[in-house]
């Protein structure tokens, strides 16, 4: 790969699509992600394996997997139970999210992080072909926790390394992180991590891409983020939600990175999602007004 | 100063309230004002001297002065006629702005940025005591010419130094500005900016923080933003205006810098904006929903 390169990871029909209440007709659903590997995503996640009651909006992932069969899907995943469906349905890589905080996991899915890591011994034996990464959800940051000690973050990455799993994802759940703590996150854990590596991040409170900025600086190369910047908290209308892959591109091109991304057919999927998801984006480009905008204007 | 405080320059009630169409009473504008300086604030730009015909929301710059008379009030002058009236009214300091781009500026104030420059001369000699920011607008990018050299905005710096103007301010006008383009102009320019130097950010395509962070790694220590992320175009709802004064602050104090704001009165700000002013705001932190989510909660 290329030095300015950087990947892209979209989690809009995954952590976007889950923050949504009112159902999303599976038609929907995968004419938005047809469109978006169309405008040149290689690694996105396309839904989640984890149980309806809890969230509803993913009761269609087999289907969704099923229909992309030739697309290079990611699933989310919290467990055996979850990781077994996913691999039914033909899924090749799974994200498989533990929290370092040990009460948001125990709230998430009623374990320990320990109790986590266990099963995902289980699942790389059940089904060793499977792609894993490891998402250490609230690795910045946990709502009940607080800070979180990057010790602990420290020993989650090398759990999952002797799990061998295939990628390591550092989640700034809550979108709490600021760019110094992301520097020094790195700094620190960096010399230890002997794959790939990205960082998850959400514009909560507005620091999502001077985070990401400031992981490019230094050298990660994969970020996750969600087209229109989805991904808000249903209980938190207003509340911004995944960085917006628009932004995040539009930043990294003007930078003079390259990703694999065409920003005006991205541009054009967030029309889609404002049209039939989401009448808010946060997204600040997919809010500009009209195509001169987008360029150099709009300026008064 | 200490090593890490920065000065927070508040601009919502001249950059934010100019944007804004429909007409802000007097008591309104003079009522936020206030609970501005009450939250911390000890720079503000509190209105402009320019033509009624071009932004009548500025009209009642003067009553705006004379009412403020305890306090450091700042107003944006673009000429002599401005800088006369500004004077009279009681201001203490001016901005004083002149476009890089020389087709910004005669679509701004219908001369070149030179002769906008002579009149600066002209209001030096007229009112020695006025202290003088100059802003220099269109700094990183022209909605007519698109990128500005560096050595333009320079050029620029060095004529206001030999104006012995106060203060130098980098506006990046129309929210083009990217991490590295900071970084870079500012590298280049620093070791020449032999005074104050502050930086006027928009978030119009969400770099804002992310170039905020890339200046103050740089050694800037003035940033300007605006309440509620007000400022954006009357013509282009939706589009995000200045960085907001909320989301800076929480950045700031997030890595361990210190301001003269209170955030709490800050935030408390915002709503009075939203209730008078703007029901739209453009402030993560503003629009988070309740104030467990202002720190560390509000995660799935």
């Amino acid at each position: 790969m290329e030095d300015n390169f950087i990947t892209i990871v979209e989690v809009g029909p995954r952590d976007g699509f889950q923050s949504i209440k009112e159902w999303i007709p599976t038609k929907t659903k995968l004419m938005i992600i047809k469109a978006l590997y169309e405008a040149g995503f290689t690694n996105m996640e396309v839904g989640a394996f984890v149980s309806p009651k809890a969230i509803a909006q993913m009761r269609d992932a087999s289907t969704i997997v099923q229909e992309l069969k030739e697309y290079p899907t990611t699933v989310l995943v919290p467990n055996l139970y979850g990781a077994k469906a996913a691999f039914e349905a033909g899924a090749k890589a799974i994200t498989y999210v533990v929290s370092v905080s040990k009460s948001h996991n125990m709230a998430n899915v009623r374990r320990t992080p320990q109790e986590s890591l266990e099963a995902l011994k289980e699942i790389k034996q059940a089904y060793p072909s499977l792609h894993v990464k490891l998402a250490l959800a609230t690795s910045f940051g946990c709502p009940f926790e607080g800070e979180i000690p990057i010790k602990a973050v420290a020993n989650m990455v090398r759990f999952g390394q002797e799990l061998n799993v295939d990628e390591i994802c550092l989640a700034d759940t809550i979108g709490i992180a600021n760019p110094i703590q992301v520097q020094k996150t790195l700094k620190a854990l960096m010399p230890q991590i002997d794959r790939p590596l990205g960082l998850h991040l959400h514009d909560t409170r507005g620091m999502g891409l001077a985070n990401a900025f400031a992981a490019i600086n230094e050298g990660v190369s994969m970020i996750e983020s969600a087209v229109g910047g989805i991904g808000g908290c249903p209980f938190a209308p207003g509340a911004a939600g995944n960085i917006a892959s628009e932004d995040l591109v539009n930043m990294l091109h003007s930078m003079g990175f390259k990703t694999s991304i065409d920003l005006d057919k991205l541009l054009k999927v967030s029309e889609l999602i404002k049209k039939h998801v989401s009448p808010t984006l946060f997204s600040r480009m997919a809010n500009l007004p009209n195509s001169t905008c987008k360029g150099v204007s709009c300026g008064k």
